[in-house]
């Protein structure tokens, strides 16, 4: 760590007990957005809707002048350009994608850091070449465990100047499914998410998924960098070297009902029947039971699920409710194929990771 | 006011001194966002990184079947499709767009309402029918002083139900470049932005521009609704009436130079000469001097302008530096040609509306 650097770079911390949140947190909290909750009605989620989280700034790249390093443990290091990456076989996955600190700002005590409520969500279409196919091209070396992939994002974190930087285990990145993306919903990424050419790791939170990429290594030993090593682990004290966050938790949310008011965001229904919609996903395996409660998670009873659709997108769900007049608390908890069900009590960490507690809506049903 | 609703709804209320900020105004900003202030680099915002302030929620408006009504003070009432719309003469306006409310979140004591600090801005370009076509069509009454515009968003605010509605001076109404935007950037308005249809008013601040357009009406006394009457004025108390909050008063913005701690977004250079630019706008007139500071206002120096673009969009600016080790407060000061000046001290009012005080960049500059 540079002391330099460090002067600038304020350290880790936990907020004291009631603390409201800082001008820091609300300053990434203005830059970078959640999925507003009504606009879980698309499939797929429109461009400026899908959460985004920035770790530095957005870099400026040019797609005509962009180049990829291959590089490391490879037969043959090389660059490919843009039209190089587009002329290898393509392929569209619809993925829905969370940031690992979705949560973070409902944690008690909580840590400091963007503050995501539950809405760090969204689904999008990319398309890109399979990451397998550009390894292919290179010849992976037969000592490589990793993959570690570079953004042209710079900044600094505790202290640490770096350029944003993680990797994954080889096994996951020759897996079909994972992309080197240059389009979203059908067109060129758009600048926030890796324009022109960004990693795609369906099922894995958010921070696998590098955007603006400018460098692919292979390496013959785990990658120990800070976004691996320090950050993004589910640790319980600061000197617990922790687990690291990888797949994405199940976890559902509602589509709030009624209307809002606006400086509460707090729901207003009128008495009688309502359909009560919302999205629910699991990084691990398919979801198979969505549980809803008008109550706070007193009484549950099972949602009906929509048909399922592609493996790496949330799953739709509905139920029925008829609306008495009084205060409601909703809440749906999700489960998935593997029995990973969603947690009535916070499974609190110190990095404010994998917080999938489950949804609460509180909705006023006022007299006709 | 419904008694059941002012209990849903949070009254106005200012900050305590030192004061958090609340999980309510955190959800607002979860949600709602601002353009990450690099990508002021843009002549035209990217779709996705422009300012965004929703009331209520988002309606689902179907473009096949949404009808637009014309009513009141009209020779004669009627409905217009959109594809009526697009066959009426069309025109494109690039136009920087700010929350009125952007500021807010800087003043001393803090209303507490959208948490703005300085990015709920942007510039897109618009393109629609003139509105004053679509009001010849259907004939002005002489005694028509005012053009009433709902959206179809709905919600509450102050224990107040309503559509979002807004009046507009009729004079001001048949500007031939206040648009009924159908396109943003050249695309289909995207939900967030009012799809299929939105006010456009250049030079005013974001809430004269009705999104999600639903009916326009010709009254003949000024429009008393609450988002004129109530929100949306400058007060210095709660019972003092306040004056409404109308044209953008000027503003700059800088890029934030070198790169950014994730945290604080504190800025780090490295020493030596660097060229600083950013942008400047104002509802009022066309910016004709933009000053910028390194040490917190104490001394000044002209930026250069860009030349000078369409009048509705924001202006370039740019000034050579050359850093030095240590702390720095890089400051902009925008001019407009009708003399208005960017404050060195903030303008408080009881809303938070239209904080224009000038935009201050911690930078530090380390050694080599």
């Amino acid at each position: 760590m540079d002391a330099q650097l460090r002067d600038v770079s304020l350290p880790s911390r936990i907020a004291e007990p009631g603390e409201g949140i800082s001008t820091a947190e609300l300053a990434l909290a203005a830059r970078n957005h959640g999925i507003p909750l009504e606009a879980l009605r698309y499939d797929v989620t429109p461009i400026g809707l899908h959460y985004l989280l920035t770790h530095y700034d957005m870099p400026a790249l040019d797609a005509a002048s962009w180049r990829l390093s291959l590089t490391g443990s490879v037969a043959g290091a090389r660059e490919f350009a843009l039209d190089e990456l587009r002329s290898l076989p393509s392929r569209t996955v619809r993925v829905t994608m969370e940031c690992a600190g979705n949560g973070r700002a409902r944690m008690h005590p909580r840590p400091v850091s963007q503050p995501w409520l539950v809405e760090a969500v969204g689904t999008a279409e990319w398309t890109g070449v399979p990451l397998r196919h550009v390894l292919d091209a290179v010849g992976v070396g037969d000592s490589a465990v990793e993959v570690v992939f570079t953004g042209a994002d710079h900044g600094v974190e505790r202290g640490v100047e770096q350029d944003y930087r993680r990797g994954l285990p080889l096994a996951e990145a020759l897996r079909d499914d994972v992309l080197l993306a240059y389009e979203m919903n059908g067109q060129p990424l758009p600048p926030q998410h890796g324009h022109p050419v960004r990693l795609v790791v369906p099922g894995w939170y958010g921070m696998a998924h590098v955007k603006w990429l400018r460098e692919i290594s292979l390496v013959d030993e785990p990658f120990t960098g800070y976004q691996n090593a320090v950050a993004y682990r589910l640790k319980q004290s600061a000197d617990d070297p922790g687990v690291p966050a990888t797949r994405i938790e199940p976890r559902s949310l509602i589509v709030p009902p009624g209307f809002p008011d606006f400086m509460s965001r707090d729901r207003v229904v009128r008495p009688g029947p309502l359909t009560v919609t919302g999205r629910a996903w699991s990084g691990h395996a398919p979801i198979t039971r969505v549980e809803f409660s008008t109550d706070g998670g007193t009484t549950w009873a099972d949602a009906d699920l929509d048909a399922a659709g592609p493996r790496w997108a949330w799953r739709g769900w509905r139920v029925s409710w008829r609306a008495e007049p009084g205060e409601h608390l909703l809440t749906a908890r999700a489960t998935d194929a593997e029995g990973h069900v969603q947690p009535v009590d916070e499974p609190w960490n110190r990095g404010g990771f994998a917080n999938n507690l489950v949804h609460h809506v509180p909705v006023t049903c006022i007299e006709d």
